[in-house]
């Protein structure tokens, strides 16, 4: 198979454990049981503890990438009467305002800079807007958005509150009653360290009352909700995946819960970062996530042959990007099943860049 | 984990074989990069010799589930100027319809029973369509449509000929030249005998010329075919579902080419309802697949008592059927990686019945 016993370093997919990978080594069930269902609502419930959702939230699970997480919460939860500011800071916000030009939703496109909009509660933002859409972690660059501050202005303006928290959920703080947070977007294959396929969402009761009857089949958020109260989704699920899911869940809970997992992506984030200070890559954005570390070269090479020569010299995988930051920058991933020894051979790796 | 050591005999999931399960067991690789793109592409050569498609003919890979399949050949192939004729002889004919309703499509709501189509030719369908939709095995009763005479019915009234083959492609002849198809939807979970969450279409030049530019972008066919040509999706792609596809295929190739998978599905379908024979089961329908045998209890016993006794006391899975026929008819399927050792365990439990 490609790239067996490389180390993997990318923000999805991301390194699995043990545990997750037998479970991919077994023959899928079939699902349209009792049994099956037990499992999702277990899921369902361990998500909205996770997440610390409200009474009454609900959980969706759509087999699809992160994208569709995206374009059906923007296809489900805003029509034309609606007004959104979309947070655009890098690739994955213009991708929802993409979305939202496509579906024709009055939308004001946020292009935001150098900020973790800790700020915004101080900006005069006049128009009667009734939407907030960021992607909690702009994985494109590595930039992480100031969730409390986010929160409180959505409260004080009466915003509902679209957080896609795809590849901070596990590594960050994300809380739903906290932050006053509606509804989040989460995926598989990042934090959750699960094979790509799965995208939840999870949408508390103002998001719930939001809903739109809508013309797709396969996103339609109504359909999923009813056959989701016994545990069971309208079409073929990715059954293993969420078995997979499931025993990544319990496994959160037995080594502590949320707050331990953010622990651990902090340490290693922080280990990561001491080890490197010397070597001749800055940190591109001081508003880094536990999830990534963004790093520019300072030495005059370009990003993309440092990727190249880690992966054909090293076997190491880290992520290049593509666009105007091609040569700017590469991202190292600290999500997943990482430990010390492990971003160790990474770092070994960068020092002979000294 | 759930279902462990059942035998398994769903249309979906089905049995998969130990070289697949393996690589399920491990890591997801990165996949922005030419070692991911070559598998991509290779996947795409190979499924278009295996379908048998003319020149210039395209695979789409969707990280989806089979309705996805459905809604976005609708979405994308047909607008409010087409008339498709819709074959509707079960649920899944039926799905089709709804969403042609859905999308506004012009569309008859062909409702067929007891019939093949193999006498299409002499219909009178006097109506000026364009487009034909069928799901070649309408899998939730278990019967087989003459694809040959569809395929001459198409091509002499001029109708883009639309195949749903997800239930029957390797094993039961689908050729999109001899039967004159313009688009083929595949899912990974029935006889590629893969994880669910991976769904292609392809395309021919006429369904290429047909592709409309649409709202949707995760359904988006113009951005995944022209990502496509190198061998990339516009979004995450189901990682390790495609690494098994190209591995499920390089198998075909090597055991001889789908008319061995056929032969083999054959064999099975052949010996099970030879075996069955003096057993108070009949069989639904005179049209059935190589892929499944659909069978009515005649002793009087309800259709979900046996599918729960076989569970239960034998620890096998076969398929209940919901609505009007939940106790008249379950289902055998003869799709993925079994042998007449294992169905002989099936034969062996239903030999109680008798």
């Amino acid at each position: 198979m490609i790239y067996e016993d490389y180390k993997i370093f990318t923000p999805g997919p991301v390194k699995m454990s043990k545990e997750i990978l037998e479970i991919g080594s077994k023959q899928t069930p079939y699902f349209r049981n009792d049994k099956f269902s037990n499992v999702v609502l277990n899921c369902e419930k361990m998500l909205l503890e996770m997440v610390n959702a409200p009474k009454d939230s609900r959980v969706i699970f759509l087999t699809a990438s992160g994208t569709a997480g995206l374009e059906s919460v923007v296809m489900n939860l805003l029509n034309k009467n609606d007004r959104a500011m979309v947070v655009n800071g890098g690739g994955f916000g213009q991708r929802f305002v993409d979305i939202c030009k496509s579906y024709e939703i009055n939308h004001l496109d946020y292009k935001v800079e150098n900020t973790n909009l800790s700020d915004i509660n101080d900006k005069d933002i006049s128009d009667d807007y009734n939407t907030f859409i960021v992607n909690a972690h702009e994985t494109s660059e590595g930039h992480l958005y100031d969730l409390e501050a986010i929160g409180e202005f959505c409260k004080k303006n009466n915003l509902l509150n679209i957080v896609d928290a795809i590849s901070m959920f596990v590594t960050d703080e994300l809380d739903m009653q906290k932050h006053n947070i509606d509804t989040v977007i989460l995926s598989s294959q990042k934090g959750l360290a699960l094979p790509p396929g799965l995208t939840m969402v999870v949408l508390n009761k103002q998001a719930l009352n939001r809903i739109n009857d809508i013309q797709s089949h396969y996103f339609n958020f109504k359909n999923y909700l009813k056959d989701g109260k016994r545990g069971q989704t309208p079409y073929t699920p990715c059954v293993s995946i969420i078995l997979q899911l499931e025993a990544r869940l319990e496994q959160i809970q037995k080594d502590g819960g949320i707050s331990s997992t953010i622990k651990k992506a902090k340490e290693i984030a922080l280990y990561f970062r001491e080890q490197i200070k010397d070597l001749p890559f800055e940190e591109f954005t001081p508003f880094m996530p536990n999830a990534m570390t963004t790093l520019s070269p300072t030495n005059g090479k370009g990003a993309t042959a440092i990727v190249r020569e880690l992966e054909e010299d090293e076997h190491i995988v880290v992520c290049p990007n593509g666009g105007e930051l091609k040569e700017k920058i590469f991202r190292v991933s600290h999500m997943g099943d990482i430990s010390l020894e492990y971003i160790d051979i990474l770092i070994k790796a960068l020092k002979k860049y000294k």
